[in-house]
């Protein structure tokens, strides 16, 4: 039977100091290191062996997909690197800490920017040391300058269905090693969550998450894979 | 213009033991991790910098592909892994090392497989402890039981044709993290290196080579990018 594996980054040194990331490019911390070499033991431990991957084009997914894969014995598997499962783009809150955020824009509004459905931070400026336009990996891509959770996941489902889900539909065991925003776009619409409570769905880092399918391509219900 | 990087794999445990490894997946020394890392800092420094990346089925060639890409800022480039890059099949001699072959085959014998452009060594016996057919990276594959150089180019050359040249020719940096008989194959074919003189060739570990390409998919000398 089909497989899915959800696994989040190890903690990125953005995590540690709580800034927004979104599209930024943050690396892995030691722990986030650590996190995502554990994750690929419990897949081996636990015998769920992933025959395909699908990552973002972000480093502290690329690399946690790398190292769970090599602890695993799964460094060999086809991998494919796509931005429409990036984290969440975060707008004019990148780079800023908790501290900032609230300063600068009070703790009512961040609560609604973080935790609201479909209203977006404000758009990142285009002098920001956080734009994007010269990154190579994003050429011919239309970068957002913002993002909800509506609009991420309004270009991480169509991947899902156009791409994802037929690699799965043939009887692979897929990996996709993402952000907490991509997954939970996945997560909201194979749990069918409302989007009054999604918000609230907290996917904890280089935990992974299986979702096991039927004949019929309807997924049960999710578990940890260390409860398993 | 079209650029190809090949790059050989840095040291691996069996390099350093001068055991004959062949498909067997042995990991990089630590020694072999830096050479990768080195690898990647010069091609960030030459400004070389690869769009697609192309490596075989074996630990040591993706590792040393995902060093080289991540030291230089590639990580997130698309990658295929197939094994039709992977290193010659070494046959019964798999695990053995010089003293060991020596004692068992004589010198004359070895150097002749070693050295010979199509006399492969002797197979792979089904019952030795290198044989893969249970390896799941192999499922659907016909493993081959020992290889020659020659046998090696027949299933290089025609990957390269279908597979790797299409993705140059639309202008393309390319990069080959692979092993030293399937770059030699690559090699000779590039640069129309005759049966007799192709076993000379040295490719050294972790030290990109370069081909530039002309407008008609011609390439034109190589040379090593530290010269560059």
């Amino acid at each position: 039977m089909p497989k899915l594996i959800l696994v989040r980054h190890g903690q990125s040194q953005w995590n540690l100091e709580n800034r927004f990331t979104g599209w930024w490019d943050v690396d892995l911390t030691e722990k986030g290191v650590a996190e995502a070499v554990a994750a690929g033991h419990l897949l081996r431990e636990k015998a769920v062996l992933p025959t395909f991957a699908f990552t973002s084009l972000q480093t502290r997914a690329i690399r946690t997909l790398h190292l769970a894969l090599e602890a695993a014995g799964r460094l060999w598997i086809p991998e494919v690197k796509d931005w429409r499962l990036n984290e969440r783009h975060y707008g004019g809150l990148t780079g800023l800490d908790k501290a900032e955020t609230a300063a600068k824009h009070g703790d009512d509004q961040v609560k609604i920017w973080r935790r609201s459905f479909d209203i977006p931070p404000p758009e990142l400026e285009a002098a920001s040391e956080y734009d994007l336009a010269s990154d190579p990996r994003y050429a011919g891509i239309a970068i957002p300058n913002t993002e909800s959770l509506k609009l991420t996941i309004e270009r991480v489902l169509p991947y899902w269905e156009s791409t994802i889900l037929p690699v799965l539909a043939r009887g692979e065991t897929v990996i996709i090693a993402a952000h907490g925003n991509s997954l939970r776009a996945l997560a909201k619409h194979l749990s069918a969550i409302s989007d009054a409570d999604i918000t609230d769905l907290e996917i904890p880092t280089g935990q992974p998450i299986i979702y096991d399918f039927d004949e019929t391509m309807q997924p049960r219900e999710r578990y940890y894979l260390k409860d398993a």
